[in-house]
């Protein structure tokens, strides 16, 4: 876990991969691949954050610059997924849904209340 | 908690509300207020559905018909929080993300490993 456990402020537009999932019990080498999973991740060119949380449904939103860097990293997640059979194995359900971010605020930006 | 944790599928393109934080120590009100932050949500028209998880890092993603509803709980949500001082008491740090969900799959519709 890094000192800073969300994405740093970034300049839009960018895009965000938000990915939500419902786990099925037991471990079955989930965690382990959710390690090397987010390892990979800040290894691929485009790459400009990841932020990652779980209680009755996990949530792990990534951010890339591009769309095409987006879906490259969405179609080797799946691959590793499909290679262990963990679509099955790990998720009882999930969603993937591709956004562009138009807009960002921040505490230090005292901009919550801005219209944009 | 509804029996469905997370958004169910819907129509892109759509609007994705995603509010990441980190939490000061100590509770101070803010549990009570988290739930009827998110009932109020559910009210709001053009309100489509919410998912939540918190661990090291908070996330909340709110899902809105189109921007100006989104911008208009954005501004909601920043009221009741200013009313309450809630900015300094609550959150050692956050972001505010808004971005438009261009495409969407899910596990029912196999189109994890799919381009588009």
């Amino acid at each position: 876990m890094s000192s800073h456990p969300f994405a740093d402020t970034l300049e839009p537009p960018y895009v965000a991969v938000i990915f939500t999932s419902v786990r099925t019990p037991g471990d079955n080498g989930y965690a382990v691949m959710a390690a090397s999973m987010e390892e990979l991740a800040r290894g691929q060119p485009s790459f400009l954050g990841i932020e990652s949380a779980r209680e009755d449904v996990g949530i792990t939103v990534s951010y890339w610059s591009d769309q095409s860097a987006a879906q490259g990293w969405k179609r080797v997640a799946a691959h590793l997924v499909a290679q262990r059979r963990g679509r099955e194995v790990w998720y009882a359900d999930y969603r993937v849904r591709v956004a562009t971010v138009e807009r960002e605020y921040g505490r230090d930006t005292s901009s919550l209340d801005a219209d944009r």
